[in-house]
């Protein structure tokens, strides 16, 4: 299903070479004050320009379409759209025989019987996200005075990430890299025991985001490292503040009121320049694989903002579900 | 909200020290053989009873409350239900003013304005865990012939596992543990491209277990660091077999056919027989805490079980999901 | 789906000679009271007793499995179960041949390729509205000082009911009758413009209480008959009265602040001792059917709680999603 | 919530003087073969013309904004969407203060305080329901062999329907109308027993198209007053062919291959010529109100498409699921 929340409910539309991408909001509260400023700067933190990273040139301009009248939300559904404009779609049909590694020309043709859009990925392109992050401007807005701050950490397992990414590029290679994630101001209470954890929720929402590949909360895989003696925050404080902050923020799925931190994988996009290996699924051989086109060549660099409005959109839902917590 | 699933939806229920625990399936198709002994291999597994585990005993025994006529499923919804007998409960009262660190005795109080039963944690505890078990024995059925094998791989960072849990025990220390979860037989095509990709699905209810704090599929962390030109996995066949799994046998958040591949993160259990720190809500005031009561020193050991039920589950709902793939 | 509601969700479930039947309500916000009296005078009302009734006796005692503590709702999901003990299932095996006209026998075979629970008409029994009685009895709480208010306005066309049912059994035939519903203190806005407004909500569920096939709203019918100079309710207050409720308090899917209220059509009880003829599945012609067992002559009597119960459900969830229309 | 399926999954969005109405459709199977000329046909139906029928006057023309790709379904998202053109906005803001009897006017400003979009009733316009004709477009393709058939058979009470409309047209004045809508060859064993019945997915969508006050299903508001031995409906074949179609052609919830049948009840337009009363919230008293603009004397003309449109909506998503009823 291609919608994520239970109030603050957001759903993602569109194909990479198709007329638009854009996003549906349903059960946002009327009276949220929206400017277009708000959206270009979060949309211009998504697009390239870098080094390392892709030559398409889109407008990304956010039209909208519905929910929002006299510069506030109404209350009814919104729905944002982006034109695509900047469409090189010529390479692509050949890659439904020879499908590229890593992408998934492959698993989509399977799962959609060969009707996918395959130009450029289709709905499957990372172009999609640009949705997430209109939405997250919104849930942003909702969940203040929380903060949502998120940064690439590492890029090739070097802190030097200006450096790492030029020299992968130079080499027509690309990589990956790590996001951190620290929401500040969240309140106590958010969450739920079970299906609904926080933890459950952001993983869900953050592993939508293509290219992820893990994610771990406060201690996370040093977690499996350690004693209860180490590991449990200790309570210092009528507030719940803690000593340390190895839960990350979470106790049994809800906030305790300490900054909710986790870290995210990105694996290096899979679009290289050089030669590679593929199965090519006419001659019903293994042959050889060029990739021409504008690629990334650390993706991880444009996924900050979309992490961010990830968190945002959880955020949102979370806090507006909060207001049902008594008659 | 306290159920998973979009057409094979589970929900679970009770309080550790209630009546009882239990789940709820609504969605499981009609006609699947059911046995009473199908399900004690598995409730078995998650049962304490080695070192290192809780002393608490239950029967654990499943009473099959609907949905299941003439040892099959009807296709209406089915509850099952486990009895709570060996309860202890008079410990907990003292948590509500000195919650216990790592544990959801704060937040819980905080989220239900007080209410929560705080008695073995209530709501909160392991022992709920037991209903997705049950689920995870009917949702094995379903997607056979896939097989989901999980075990614990590493405790304390370390391979020896036995030894590293009878050195903590001893202790009276806690640790945490590495578990890995490897799906066979897996078709192409199961999953979604954004909301619900198989990493989304499966971190979803992973997180949902408690204690879990990281998941990472394939090459998961390891993938930041690596190259594009490392990381891709060569197509070699007209199956989609790939030469490396790096993806985990995920692309575009779509199964490639390949082993689905994952690991999980496990927190050292919270309560441990050593003295602590924790606030004094009454006396406003840190103070020292001691945990009385039984506990699991590696709660890890207990998990395997429960990761692959959920692993079950989610992959249950993707492929009665992707029946309506055509019309 | 089995089961109903936004935020405050109901799920129902059980056989008609099962264990037991009962509810799942989640979303039930926490520190409702919660007093086993409270129930026993809406499941007092549910129960046969009056001239043409069942003679089925149940004790219908309810209990609360999870989600309340101390007298009060926890927040965390409720399972209130009932269990079955006046079963006599014998007659119902040869119905799976020889359906009987107006039951489920045969849908339920077909639907479930013939694994339904057949006994008492099993997940079809009228048997499982009482746990929409147990939902309503919460829902009443969380709606105060909403009110609603059911009863049976006629049977068989005829305002003199009990004279109607006693003449109607004496004949060993069944009877149909009307059932009007009446909300006061209704706030202004609750609903939503399509999909959820409150027509759609409150018709969902009334739908599937068995047996009722018309539901109308305010004029209801008789609007497809009247003029807009005769239908339009004038406002007259600033409370958003109306001098007529022809719309029965509802415009544009959502609350004006006036009554609530519609009516709805009850069938005859598809069970009658007379002799009638159905196909025999078994022969393979018409053939003759003499149903006996335990039947009630006019269901309608019994069904105004469970139609307040289904009423008071909805409003429940529409005032806590309300509690969502600011930030 | 503003989305309707649990497979084929609908969302409207848009308002009457905004940019632009649409629908979006989720869970559609990939291969559906997709032309313009298939929704020419059933827009063309509902839009006005006749007499009685509005003045305003749009292109209606369908763009496809995504999940369609070479005249096919893709799987993924789809989005159509709807210039609005012939907008005369200037007329709305007074009503405001002055609501409009029967319109929603009032009922709006109160649920979204104040923030709702007023022009031509904003997301409350009759005009969003171009969306569900859209997407009934498809879910027609999906249910076939399956027909829908809609008709007016009363307007007014009348039979004689152009004539009715024409008679109170002239008086300036609105006019209800009964509709009629039947479903040929559905196969048994589509809905669900309780929640899911057929009758509560009709009428929940069914009430979501503006003016609609009352539904039923066979013989209806009528089975009230009739006995068991008269509304039973005899099985007569192998089939399940029923002698007569009482039950319009479902049983505990379920089609049981007879025809579906149901009628709705379509209240008067609320906007007429004539002068009205309604309360003045800026002057505080009850005032005189003139409604100038472009309406449709007798709304009911318009509407067998769409709610044929809704029913197969219905359908569609009862077809899919079904393909889950094994495993």
């Amino acid at each position: 299903m291609n919608s994520f929340g239970r109030i603050f409910r957001v759903s993602i539309f569109g194909e990479s070479h198709g007329n638009c991408v854009g996003v549906m909001i349903d059960g946002c509260p009327p009276g949220i004050p929206i400017k277009l400023l708000d959206f270009m700067k979060d949309i211009q933190r998504r697009k390239p320009g870098a080094v390392g990273t892709t030559k398409r040139k889109e407008k990304d301009f956010p039209v909208f379409e519905s929910g929002i009248f006299n510069n506030h939300t109404t209350g009814t559904p919104i729905v944002i759209r982006f034109e695509n404009t900047d469409i090189e779609s010529k390479e692509y049909q050949k890659y439904v025989d020879l499908p590229r590694p890593g992408h998934a020309d492959y698993t989509s043709r399977i799962k959609y019987n060969g009707f996918n859009d395959y130009r450029g990925s289709g709905h499957h392109s990372g172009r999609i996200t640009i949705g997430l992050v209109a939405a997250g401007v919104i849930a942003k807005k909702i969940i203040a005075p929380m903060k949502v701050n998120s940064k690439v950490i590492e890029v090739g397992g070097s802190k030097k990430i200006k450096e790492k990414v030029y020299e992968i590029a130079t080499k027509q290679d690309s990589v990956g890299g790590l996001i951190e994630c620290i929401v500040e101001n969240v309140p106590a209470g958010l969450g739920e025991p079970f299906f609904d954890s926080i933890e459950s929720l952001l993983s869900h929402i953050v592993f939508s985001i293509p290219a992820i590949k893990g994610i771990e909360f406060g201690a996370g895989f040093r977690a499996s490292m350690m004693k209860g003696s180490e590991f449990n925050d200790v309570i210092i404080d009528e507030e719940g503040k803690t000593a340390t902050n190895n839960s990350g923020g979470i106790n049994g799925g809800i906030s305790n009121g300490n900054p909710i931190v986790f870290r995210v994988a990105v694996k290096p996009p899979s679009s290289i320049s050089l030669e590679q290996k593929t199965f090519n699924f006419k001659k019903k051989k293994i042959d050889s694989l060029l990739i021409k086109g504008r690629h990334d060549a650390c993706i991880a660099l444009r996924m900050p903002v979309i992490v961010e409005a990830a968190t945002a959109i959880v955020l949102a839902d979370l806090k507006l579900i909060n207001k049902i917590n008594s008659i």
